[in-house]
């Protein structure tokens, strides 16, 4: 791990990249959306064991396996169709360790790299002959209190770290966190895809979950948007400051109550027509930004995957698996209704994501450098990575400026990646902005502001936080 | 103002970049597509002050203060609904320099930088601390006989500046710079969007100017095409050697002449059908290839802008507030009728602009680098930038060669800016070439006949200036 | 000649350059896709002369001089429409290297760089004043042994030549070098787009042949699939590893054995209905991948060209003159069925190219990341280029590697370019490499091992050559 990683090899860059790196490398890390379970810090137990902790749950550790012919079940990746899963740990190490060298130079493995050596102390590659003594190493750490989750929260210096939750979620966790007396911030964020798509499997059962957790009889539109309203004010109450939509299409346009509630009433009865569910994701987006001028709940957008591309996969192992899939998408036209209604008020904030890069400078920097209440959100995903990020500020920065974003903020189930995802990010935005510095397009002063404004200041003034 | 600005820190391209930039920084500037006024050269009278001059009217500069939450209102943008407008200049700069640190690293604060630094001497760099020291220093050039309009033109070594104009615009500034006796070459381009596109608000009103103008009564599409003839003849009398179209796609299809025909009759009528609109301006593009090549003009094409997406604002703004978003384009289909009927004519030339980078490569460049009719015109708008440069090149040049582009040429309305955008152009093209000299790509005598073909051979024999 | 050519200017990461490509440089070539005619290695004569060798047959060379206006008559491409094209071979080389000049900076012109140099030892750069020297220099060596096809073969290094052959092309000319006592390695590929293509100009007459040359009665869509894989299984006795598919776009969609014996059907009889066409090509793409799976050959897909755009070309000229044009492509729905019902099988390969840049990092680069049977090709026809191949690698090595692309593989007719196309991309994926070293992003050992698969390892195990 060498201390000029990620920066240009250019000395009179890398000397500026350095003097920028410093300023930002200490700032407390935010991270107001992601994927970590609230029952990890509520329980604090012992993390299992290394592969259970960071093959077993990652999909991206096994997509990229399994894209080269190695089976999930090898993976010990479970199965919800009985199939037998491999249960033995060392094995499924043993073979991650043997096939490492696909992740060479992909994001995965950059995180890796830096987690087992500044996390677990490792200090040699990962190889298939050292497979089980780095097993080992990290199998002693798992086992002190140190590595206990609540520990490594403070030693990672998280300032606040957000969940992902559906709409009928009670929190419990996050109760419990509350109760226990821990100071470490661990906030909801508000999803309600699981209700809001009617598409979605099991959506009645989802439907009734929110009317139990709510008190709510949920029998039409009203009754459903009153309980959302209250869901809201309940996750508001544990710390939540923003709420997520992961929609097919960024489409949005407003129905009358009477269209609205005729298209919810089908859903309950099962007489769904063709275009019900987009026209309803459609309005209910609207209908969310409504809510968050009320409530102040930031809006997150995450359109634009094609969910369990690989239907094998599905049925054998579940959603999340590596098969989610990105399709083009739209803003210009599709944002046009929300923008519209809401997009000039000072009360709002919404946050738009990307899986498709080509609409970064034809659309969202455009959009950005002008609505005072929209945001562009980092590099998502397959993007969280340095080119991705690189590409990011060249199409973006200069039309929208690194102040119409929201700085770096990771997305990850991979609790003890995230330090190194926003060492990584840090690392290659102050080398962007110095090879900006080396070329005279701005200065240092310009310079530092920005790294700032990237690695915190953007997202703890835009999250809330 | 490092004299290294936008180079490459290598020093090896370093040097090779600033030979290729001395040989083409001091030629004259070609402006052959633009938007300031005629009127201001035919008056030649003192610009008011620094924010009249530089803010009010600059999309560029108050979409981006507004997009972080700063009224228009406050930036003094003229309204049209009666709500009253800040009128105090001192009040607009300042408001201005407490943020310009927004436009760091964008486009417009590389212009304005040289701008300030050039044109009105100012050192420092601007803030609000020494805003009103700025705006007095600046107030103090405009009110000298060297800052009028017509010296400027001569200082900026301006060997010609195209305004654009409506296709009933009688060019009475043209008529009247052209008998003041100043040998200016200020020039029309022919853009006839405001009759050619029936969606348009107050088609009608603008076919009535045109038969005015042209003293012929257009009552059907064979008096409209005459017209339409009719005005080109008198741009070009005025030293007119392009048109310009800013449709909203790039569809083009020839109909019968009774079919435009019965669209037109429809339009007149206030009769209009679904798809009347784009049918006619798909038709028109074709017509006005076929006219290029009777009378010699060039045909520009700028399409995939959705104009006005911000209801609000042009409902208390107007037209041009910033609120301009490019869509999605498609051209490999668009552009097959003309490109058939035309694209082999040796008389002709088609300019083809874009707002969707995704082009460049995958359609732009294969079609401008087989089509002898077609060259591609410069990164536009947001892409008149730094990387925006570097892009278009990176993605058009192996597959065109810079000998089918147009070379550089600015699209501004912010007269005083033109400079600073040829010489940033200069800079970053010199550099672009100075990697490929540096990577043995090309060899210095290729490097110095692009440099001098994108400075100003180009658009000099393209736009036959 | 530079010795550094194409690397970067950086010092450091030169040293790391040049390191890797001494290791990668030396290795023999494979080109598993290509468009050099077996004819000429059955017939082993000498090439004719430089101008029918390099200018006549290449439309990468005209398509640039008629983007500039000089007509392809004046090149010598011969006519279908029996107007004279010239027949002067020196005429034709002056005009050419009087704009040599427009090849700058473009692959063809580094590839005829390299060829001039290393191919026909020519020192000097091509100008109008030495066409004819070089003319002369080129004719003497065509004139010798040691340029005959078969001795550059030799000398090229070429380990494996794959020419590309319709689905009835009897391959006579493999069967004359099979049994010439030849050693080099020439094998067919099997794109039978002419007979599953319903649209394409005298598709009767093609299955015609495809019934003569099978000895099969092809009157129905069940003998259509016979006669299919009795070709296959003659591809296959002849060398072939391969299929490929020029398919409009990647859509695919399983039918039933009745509906594609009704379309065919129709066809037949001259009575194809609207959307037949599209729906059989999506079909028989399922049952391509199915006889993948039995036979063993890979797959590979080239989608996305409109074909003969220029109508005036195509009639005076005929196919493949340098107007096929990409148009925007789609993946992840389109390959949906395909990938479902084939992309999990251990047997199956198929290798998928793409026009449409956009669609490296959202579509190819997650679905190849995913799904074991799929392989990205490299960077294809207008991107095999230096830029080409640097943005196919931003796009796609942090998401899918390096191994889950098929390395470089060029796709030619112009013969002697070969050696010079695999030197450039062994360069630029070296320094490519090279950056990532010299940034810490990954080691020397990885960086070794990724080079030689770009080299040579990845297309020797995915083309099971």
């Amino acid at each position: 791990m060498n201390e000029m990683r990620f920066f240009s090899p250019d000395p009179a860059v890398r000397k500026i990249s350095t003097e920028l790196y410093n300023l930002v490398k200490d700032y407390p890390i935010l991270s107001p959306h992601g994927h970590v379970e609230a029952q990890i810090f509520a329980e604090n137990k012992p993390f299992p064991d290394p592969a259970q902790l960071i093959i077993v749950p990652d999909h991206y550790v096994f997509r990229m396996l399994y894209s080269q012919g190695i089976d999930m079940l090898e993976m010990g990746v479970p199965t919800i169709d009985g199939v037998s899963t491999e249960k033995d740990s060392r094995k499924i190490w043993q073979k991650f360790a043997d096939h490492f060298y696909l992740f060479a130079g992909t994001p995965t493995g950059l995180w890796l790299d830096h987690e087992f050596r500044e996390v677990f102390g490792i200090e040699e590659k990962l190889t298939g002959s050292n497979a089980m003594n780095v097993y080992d190493a990290i199998q002693v750490c798992l086992e002190q209190p140190a590595y206990l989750p609540r520990t490594l929260f403070e030693q990672f210096k998280i300032e606040v770290l957000s969940t992902t939750n559906g709409a009928s979620d009670p929190l419990s966790d996050h109760q419990i966190i509350k109760q226990s007396g821990w100071t470490g911030r661990v906030i909801p964020c508000f999803r309600p895809d699981d209700v809001t798509n009617l598409n979605i499997k099991n959506w009645l059962a989802h439907i009734s979950r929110l009317s139990e957790i709510t008190s709510t009889n949920v029998h039409n539109y009203k009754t459903f948007i009153q309980a959302l309203e209250k869901q809201r004010a309940h996750f508001k109450s544990l710390g939540a400051t923003s709420t997520d939509h992961g929609v097919n299409n960024a489409y949005t346009k407003e129905l009358s109550v009477e269209q609205a509630d005729q298209i919810f009433q089908r859903a309950l009865q099962g007489k769904g027509e063709q275009g019900d569910a987009e026209r309803f994701t459609a309005h209910m987006l609207m209908e969310m930004a409504r809510m968050s001028i009320e409530d102040g709940l930031v809006m997150q957008l995450h359109p634009g995957s094609f969910r369990n591309h690989n239907q094998m996969v599905f049925e054998r192992f579940g959603a999340d698996k590596g098969a989610d899939m990105p399709v083009r998408m739209e803003f210009t036209r599709n944002l046009h209704a929300l923008l519209n209604k809401f997009g000039n008020h000072p009360a709002f904030t919404l946050i738009v994501f990307t899986l498709d890069e080509s609409t970064y400078s034809r659309e969202l920097a455009p959009l950005a450098g002008h609505y005072p209440a929209m945001r562009i959100g980092p590099s998502w995903w397959f993007f969280d990575s340095i080119q991705g990020m690189i590409y990011h500020r060249q199409k973006i920065l200069e039309t929208a400026n690194v102040y119409n974003t929201v700085g770096f903020i990771d997305d990850t189930r991979a609790y003890p990646s995230i330090p190194a995802r926003h060492d990584l990010s840090r690392r290659v935005d102050c080398d962007y902005l110095a090879n900006l510095v080396a070329r005279h397009i701005i200065d240092m002063e310009d310079a530092e502001r920005m790294a700032r404004a990237l690695a915190y200041d953007l997202s703890k003034k835009t999250y809330k936080l």
